[in-house]
């Protein structure tokens, strides 16, 4: 299988310098004078260090993120003021909430294999710690703020690199099962009062999300392993989004033993659209991740919507 | 030149209720009871209906977007389960700001070209008016509320349909000339109070965002020209983003005559994503643009963010 022959050539990641304990969970805040900003710099140097390149090599800038840092403009015109201000560099926003990485790798695969991108900067990450409501402690005690950057290129000829299988779904019976309802437009921040200062925050129904991943999971992990022709014994490493502390749970529903994927929630909780491609990072970085190896990405977002993508790294 | 073998097989668009005079400019807002969702469903619905499919037929569904409805999830998980309920067609934003339908017509034709995705519903429109500040003038009579949506399917072998050339910049030296700082990541929506409520509308700079593109759009006009091959002289028509009354003195500056281009600020005025698709949807509907004939897609958004796209109808 040969596939979309594309690299990750480089990955960085930084995460808020605020630590937290919540029993022996860890979890990363924004300090007061950081912002997200300072952490996508941070991250987006180290990816492009490790690639051996520079922001002046790069042809587009994508912000795969969950959330907006302004409602205008998209994140990436305020990450490329930070980063490439003065180049020309094209910046895009791609979002698909949780697994926006994900989208974004799967897309981008496709423009780089086709030359209309060479090198690809993305970045995933969000300020989670903006909108948590200290009344909710599943969700408040679960989230840390962090960015993760990543840089794609086209493989070389004796390169096995490759995104080798991509699929995204979304089944919007789960679109308010995680949401945010009030600050943008459809329900005003100018809107706010004291009786509705709750849908101003972030909102989680944990229950309801994995009640439906539950349904829908399974069948689709099968369909996207029987259309790929893959079997779970070849997959070296599953880099899942780190949702909640029922990753232990899901996964071996879904076929995946202790070991066979990455659980870093204790560490780090979830670090929303920064989730997927921090746990890559990291494992690359310790080694249980080399060139070659055959890894899957595995999305769960609010949507409720699913990324299964197949690297060779 | 070949390029990229797609085709917009139907669009469709839909405008705010409420009808508001500036003087001889006409603007449309979203009727109390209306939200962007019902422009969204109606708008899909005819495009849909003039590419003669359903909604079941669509691969992915994009909102092309500039401002999010809610910051969780993404728009096209709240678009999908308007129209999309109960289907598993995957869901994702593209945002670029107010070039955003452009951005997604670039890389989804790429996409359905290599058939990554075969029918794509992409959705542009926004609720400026959920925004704007009454003490500033100059945008508070500029826009309006509206969707407009777009089906693109790959080409028939016989049909001449092609997106011909595509280029995007972007120049962050402008990413604060036009912006809502406050409400979402980088300032809270709880941080709002009575000394910083400005901070939370959308904010314009008019006179810098001109000075900002008579600087760097003709030099870029020039080099996708030249890139494409194409002449002035070829292109049927130009639909330039809708950005402001300006549109008169920025498109001779650019070579494009009076009759050369659409301009209809004076009837919907700026339209933010919508602008674009909802221009073009307009000359198609009413016979100004047919089958085959050569036209420029060209975008200007926050950012500054700029797109070129020539498109063979």
């Amino acid at each position: 299988m040969k596939g979309r022959r594309v690299k990750i050539a480089g990955m960085g990641k930084a995460i808020g310098g605020q630590k937290i304990y919540f029993g022996e969970q860890i979890r990363y805040r924004l300090m007061p004078e950081q912002s997200l900003l300072d952490l996508a710099e941070q991250a987006a140097e180290q990816a492009l260090q490790a690639a051996g390149i520079t922001i002046t090599d790069i042809d587009i800038l994508v912000c795969a993120m969950a959330t907006p840092l302004q409602a205008i403009p998209c994140n990436a015109a305020l990450v490329h003021e930070r980063i490439a201000k003065g180049l020309d560099i094209p910046a895009m926003d791609i979002n698909t909430t949780c697994t926006s990485f994900i989208s974004a790798v799967d897309i981008f695969s496709v423009l780089v294999e086709n030359w209309r991108y060479k090198r690809v900067l993305i970045l995933s990450g969000d300020t989670a710690s903006a909108a948590l409501n200290p009344n909710q402690r599943e969700s408040y005690e679960l989230f840390s703020d962090g960015v993760a950057a990543c840089v794609m290129v086209a493989a070389k000829e004796e390169e096995s690199s490759a995104v080798l299988y991509s699929n995204q779904k979304t089944w919007s019976e789960g679109a308010h099962d995680t949401e945010i309802r009030g600050g943008c437009g459809l329900m005003p921040v100018f809107d706010m009062a004291n009786n509705n200062r709750e849908d101003y925050y972030f909102d989680m129904r944990g229950h309801r999300i994995l009640k439906l991943c539950a349904r829908k999971l399974p069948g689709f992990v099968e369909q996207c392993l029987q259309e790929s022709g893959i079997t779970r014994e070849e997959i070296h490493l599953v880099v899942p989004h780190q949702a909640s502390r029922a990753l232990k749970i899901i996964m071996p529903k879904l076929g995946f033993t202790e070991g066979s994927y990455v659980d870093r929630v204790a560490q780090y909780g979830n670090l929303v659209s920064a989730s997927v491609p921090f746990a890559l990072c990291e494992a690359v970085e310790t080694g249980r991740i080399n060139r070659g190896d055959l890894i899957l990405l595995m999305g769960t977002a609010a949507g409720l919507t699913v990324n299964f993508l197949l690297l060779r790294f």
